[in-house]
């Protein structure tokens, strides 16, 4: 049952293997852009490969095409004009599952070994697939690179490296033989075969359309189910190049690409018609929370792995690096313009102040400083262009307009338009910061998605950490921060983090940020609380998408 | 973080580890009631142990209790009158979540080490336990000591492994060192903590009131969950039994009974407040399909493992050994009186009749002969009552009934009434056997529990096996029997229970029957048809009970 993509690549697995059990640092791919990580010309390349998609259709040669999809649109202005099939999800799903059986009969190792090739054709196209990312996503070049390019890739590599794993456990045969006393023994010949739960279904969201893609996406084709990509109507390109590479390695193995199709239904009713499909056993969503329990409500045929809203909190209690936690907080608040489902909504500040090693700090300081940090961090243009990048959806541009109108609260900064020379259309936004007490929550205990940040005053240290676990347990979190000197205050917040299930990041005054999770040592959301049901990545994220079928007989001559 | 418990118990842990690797045989526990298994006084205690319960208030110390429970029947005709306590659900529930930090705090090993003393206790319980389950159940006294004690033990023990092999695979802590080129590395530490989901329920059934229920009883709780155990309210003296064993344990842990614990609830509303009880997160039920689909829509709170009703199928094309299939089928159908979930129901035969080692048999052949197979096994009285054991509910009695009647089709084999002369007030039947085609599908395509089989007559084993895929697929099933000499049938068999994900035992004609499950080998359920959405055990069974919560935190000296 071996096969040579999988002899090939099983280094790179053994590795991805470690990596998931010791959940050190590791990376399978190289997240600097550099000539001397991706060859002299593949940054020239993949600009040029990008370019060659705009204003032309996009070919994907899939079964029930009826028309051509149009109306994405870029942050930056730029005027994309690409066509992308649209096919009929009834005709995809029947392709999916023709596409299936021969999937299943490869194998756990023949199938890891097509997705670790896929993993691989991906990397080589990490130029052309972050400027589709930057593009249509709004992030800045180099988040667009990282996050778009290597970083999903190796997301995508742990879940291989899960499913890997739990497939592998299962033997595919066993001789079972059970003694019967002075009887012969009980002689039975078992075969155990993986079998895919049937199409997946995976919903690309807006802003990370590959990072958020790749886990689910790897995981349900690993485990031997075909894949159908659901991109975000407006932020498609980086799905189809991910289609169109995983099709091409499909048919380079005599595979039928139909395992993996892209689909942009004619309709609304089209779309839930394949959400509901009684063949569509998992799907994949980020998104809102509205969305999302609508497929949870209603495509009762599938698992569903959501990653809805949430409402992530830092409680700052007191530090040692006044201007280490204030810089950290300000890159935190002013990456992709907020636009991350880790960004940290609510910073809770006891009333009375903080201790730091500046000296006591009252909360209207607190405020200051930090208005202050992110304005200076974003001083420099070419810096906070980089880092902003440009407002992904008229949804967030209109809030953080609600926000700078002091409807929210207390504005103590206001985000400001800043004109992108590059991109002379860029729509882009720096952080808006308001105040407000815990008392007036109607704000910010609900996902403000964008360049949104509260600092609220909570009456002391205490009343800041429940104020924390309820906005978690109840809204959903997928990052907590502390800042604390004060070990009691660390063991509670730890303790709440248990109760409430939110990763906790403690202290961070360096150079790395709370809103970031790594690949095989981060788990990006526990699933235990309301802003997501799993995790990237852990076994429950993948051991469901399988299903063991076995059977048994008599050995051949043995009695029994 | 090592445990007493689980050092001294570790040898038995890595023996089950090897067995659900290799899934070839292997036992922890006896199957055999013997004195030398079991001790000389372990029968004769055992007896009077379950004796000296009857007439009783069953005491167990729990919080919340209004009243006593009576209502338990004996299929057996044995006047029981047992009382149990009537608990609050919500006092249950909240007790539960008070016991919860101690054990998650116990870490997977303390935790582990645990259940596998509660198991080892349960073990030497395993005569009392047998005495419960054959009086409550209506199995017969060697089913109910295997199935009731070993064998639902040795389930219990799977879970508790697979369990294990998940939570071992989280490291406690990780160092994260990513190098920054020409500048120092970001050094994290890291930990992480497996936290269980919440208050787990588990429904118990009224015919396999351990097997059913250990499996989901020591998965919860290896996983960090309390469990509140519901039996069905007329089978309760095995839960109770096992409630009261594993608080014993617990309690000389220093750790709160209350873990555990023992539902009656005083009321109809009061039990679906349970279910919904927004702390309960996981739900483990055997039983109708009706109550099985209310909790699925009902407790979305909850992850749902349910064990539901099904239609399991034998396919009988031809064979080499008619004599060997025929007793192997007329003890399967015999054994508890079908009152298994596993229990064959529809056995297609074409209507040309099937070629065997004893020449040619028409349709009509094989419906006599599998009837005086099934007269000449039940032949002996004290081998009809072993085998047999007794009706355990009204509703399988009236169904027997109606199929007697004629009420299902042409009976070919008539149930009879049984007197078993050490339990007069038995009610015991033997199976009924009705032939009908194909087409007439409206009794054999629903579940008809109890020993109610079809003999159905098929076009050929063509329409056979599509017939059976339907089956399977439409009304879930838990196994799947075919008898065939032709490898190309056998080949599409094997396709089919793998479109139809269920499991296939191949020629049976000798001392293993399609209606038979092993621990540690053969998987019971697949989880992929609509029969059951779970399957004992695998690695979907544990991985989603349980969570990890991360924190990470600068290494205090190192650069970051």
């Amino acid at each position: 049952m071996s096969h040579p993509l999988f002899d090939q690549h099983r280094p790179l697995l053994d590795q991805a293997l470690q990596a998931i059990a010791t959940r050190g640092y590791w990376a399978a791919f190289s997240e600097n852009p550099s000539p001397k990580a991706y060859g002299e010309d593949a940054a020239e390349a993949g600009r040029a490969a990008f370019q060659a998609h705009l204003g032309k259709p996009f070919e994907i040669e899939q079964p029930g095409q009826s028309g051509w999809h149009v109306g994405e649109k870029s942050p930056y202005g730029l005027a994309l004009d690409i066509q992308y099939p649209v096919c009929d999800p009834q005709a995809l799903v029947q392709a999916a599952q023709q596409a299936m059986p021969a999937w299943q009969a490869l194998g756990a190792e023949g199938r890891t070994g097509v997705c670790l090739e896929m993993l691989q054709r991906l990397n080589q196209h990490s130029f052309e697939i972050a400027h589709a990312v930057m593009m249509t996503s709004g992030q800045g070049w180099m988040m667009a690179f990282q996050a778009g390019g290597p970083h999903a890739q190796e997301r995508g590599l742990e879940a291989v490296a899960y499913a890997w794993r739990e497939m592998s456990f299962i033997p595919a045969s066993s001789h079972w033989e059970k003694p019967q006393g002075k009887h012969p023994a009980l002689v039975m010949e078992k075969h155990f075969e993986v079998v895919g739960r049937g199409v997946a279904v995976v919903i690309g969201c807006a802003t990370f359309p590959t990072w958020n893609t790749y886990p689910g996406l790897f995981a349900a084709l690993a485990t031997g189910n075909p894949v159908i990509l659901k991109p975000h109507s407006q932020v498609v390109l980086p799905a189809a190049l991910t289609v169109r590479i995983l099709r091409g390695v499909l048919a380079e193995q005599g595979l039928d690409p139909n395992l993996v199709t892209l689909c942009l239904p004619p309709s609304h009713a089209a779309a839930q018609s394949l959400y509901t499909h009684p063949d569509v056993h998992s799907i994949d969503y980020t998104g809102s929370n509205t969305f999302g329990h609508w497929l949870q409500n209603n495509c009762r045929q599938a698992q569903v792995y959501a990653e809805l809203a949430g409402v992530n909190s830092i409680v700052i209690d007191s530090t040692d690096d006044y201007k280490g936690m204030l810089r950290n907080l300000a890159f935190t608040l002013s990456l992709y313009s907020g636009q991350m489902c880790t960004t940290s909504q609510a910073l809770v500040v006891p009333a009375q102040g903080i201790d730091t090693n500046d000296g006591h700090k009252t909360y209207e300081q607190v405020c200051g400083d930090l208005a202050q940090a992110v304005d200076q961090f974003l001083a420099k243009p070419e810096v906070a262009h980089a880092v902003l990048g440009a407002i992904q959806s008229d949804d967030t541009l209109s809030r953080t307009e609600r926000a700078a109108a002091g409807e929210m609260g207390r504005v103590i900064l206001a985000p400001r338009t800043l004109h992108n020379p590059d991109f002379p259309q860029a729509r882009v936004r720096t952080p808006a910061l308001i105040a407000c007490d815990a008392e007036h929550a109607e704000h910010f205990s609900q996902e403000q998605f964008g360049p949104i940040s509260f600092v609220v005053r909570a009456s002391d240290t205490p009343a800041a950490l429940t104020l924390v676990e309820g906005l978690t347990r109840r809204h959903g979190a997928l990052t907590l921060g502390l800042y604390s000197t004060r070990q009691a205050t660390v063991d509670a917040a730890i303790h709440l983090s248990w109760r409430a299930k939110v990763a906790l990041s403690i202290n961070l005054t360096g150079g790395v940020f709370v809103n970031q999770s790594a690949a095989y040592s981060d788990f990006h959301g526990t699933g235990g609380n309301p802003a997501a049901n799993a995790s990237y990545a852990d076994s429950a994220f993948v051991a469901n998408r399988f299903r063991v079928v076995q059977r048994r007989q008599h050995v051949a001559g043995a009695q029994s």
